[in-house]
């Protein structure tokens, strides 16, 4: 994402055979990029140039307006990263961790430099999904939020802002409720996996893809939001008190789920399947930029 | 969806103010696909012809091979509508219904045609999202059942067989799983309306107009759906043990949803919105027809 947007990138791990793998990830991508026409030979080279690899974290840090640390989610790992980070980073670098899980208020306690200590969390693959969880820590600067929303929009993301810490961020948990219900439905033989996957790709998923499901439920009714959930209020009570409990994801149930999955999927490739979910993607991307609707 | 799918398509209603309102909003949605290019003015008039009015339901039921139910959400009416469809039609015509709440068994419970009553859902607005939940009833013959999702697949839509009834079926039930956990993140304060629909919209939502949540699964761990679930197990069962409640949609909650939403979309007419999301979602059908990837 930040080589693309044309900055200089430094990559750095404590382990150089991670680094070897990331340099090599980015190769190949480049290369099917290339080869779809998404890139120029020269823009692939240029690309590849701006990326840098060092030994040394002092190094990698040298110049850096900006760190993503995307290191285990532990959080003595974490802690001990930061401390490390913010002795050796200038102190206006702004370290944004990738952090799903972990709380930047716990992992830059006590720190000098707590307060341009921030999460900023990407969705994989990051330069095909824009959205990034925005988090600030108790002690994190308000500047540095504004700062690291900006820098993230200036090249291509879209920087998403919560107020505080809840466990699993914005997007997973959404996700989670999602998939909750959608195991539960497969496990209790309501309906067979590609059919529930079907309602979301050829149902709902197809508004998902342009809008939430506030901006959803607001043209689900003349009167919009306010219209919807007071209409449909006493049925949506029902049907949320009356959804799934959480499953047991026990080793049958995920055979199961896997086996189906299979099926659907006609065994191909998930290589090949990625690869098509990421162009359709970034075309879907594309027609949203062509006709911007809010 | 009939209609322009070729088919002579007859409109009856009790009330004939409904048929009026229903005849004038084809005239009026024709129109707009005419000046988007979408339908010339010679289409528009021929697919206009196939759509006549009738002031007898035994006229309008004469040679139809399918009807679409969609009467009120409720039993009772329902299930006299059902008993004098059943006496007025033809023994081979299909009795689809488009209830998205009550259950076929219940509906056609007692009718000599019970076999050929089956529920089909569609998702609002039908020739625009093509997913159609197919449910038989206890007493529905499986030929009907297999004749019902030909017949939608032949105009163009997705049939989604489920198995057996359950409350809210299988789209209403995941979108009011993610409805759920977003009222809660917005009432709790996490993040704002904007910020929730943007994980959405530019996050999530961008895989879910091409796959399942499955589907997803399936590409988000090298060892698909198996290992996925396997893998972030644990992950699973806390962030769903740790979801919200069920939100109260009071009318303070409702109202600050309304007001958000508002902000959030700029005010800009919902009609407008409408007509925006129906042309992108258009479009992204298009797009997944020209690339076919499951």
């Amino acid at each position: 994402v930040f080589a693309r947007a044309g900055y200089q990138t430094h990559l750095y791990d404590r382990d150089p055979a991670q680094v070897e793998k990331a340099v090599q990830w980015l190769a190949e991508d480049l290369e099917l990029d290339r080869q779809a026409g998404l890139l120029s030979a020269d823009q692939t080279t240029a690309l590849r140039s701006r990326v840098t690899v060092h030994d040394e974290l002092g190094e990698a840090l040298a110049g850096a307006g900006y760190v993503q640390e995307s290191g285990p989610e532990q959080l003595d790992l974490k802690q001990s990263l930061y401390a490390e980070l913010d002795r050796a980073a200038d102190p206006s670098t702004i370290l944004g961790s990738s952090t799903s899980a972990l709380d930047m208020t716990e992992i830059a306690a006590g720190l000098p430099g707590a307060r341009r200590c921030i999460v900023a969390h990407p969705v994989n693959p990051p330069h095909v999904i824009p959205a990034v969880e925005v988090l600030p820590g108790k002690q994190t600067d308000p500047a540095v939020v504004e700062r690291t929303c900006t820098f993230l929009a200036s090249v291509g993301q879209k920087p998403v802002r919560m107020n505080f810490y809840v466990h699993g961020f914005l997007l997973n948990r959404m996700q989670a409720a999602l998939i909750r219900e959608a195991v539960h439905l497969a496990e209790s033989g309501v309906a067979e996996v590609d059919a529930i996957d079907a309602v979301i790709r050829d149902g709902i998923g197809l508004r998902w893809a342009l809008m939430g499901p506030f901006g959803c439920a607001n043209t689900n009714a003349d009167g919009g939001v306010r219209e919807y959930f007071t209409r449909y209020r006493q049925a949506y009570l029902n049907l949320m008190n009356g959804l799934g409990p959480t499953p047991s994801f026990d080793p049958a149930l995920i055979e199961q789920l896997g086996e189906a999955t299979d099926a659907m999927v006609n065994n191909a490739p998930r290589a090949e399947i990625r690869r098509w979910r990421d162009k359709m993607v970034t075309k879907i991307r594309a027609l949203k930029k062509e006709n911007p609707g809010l």
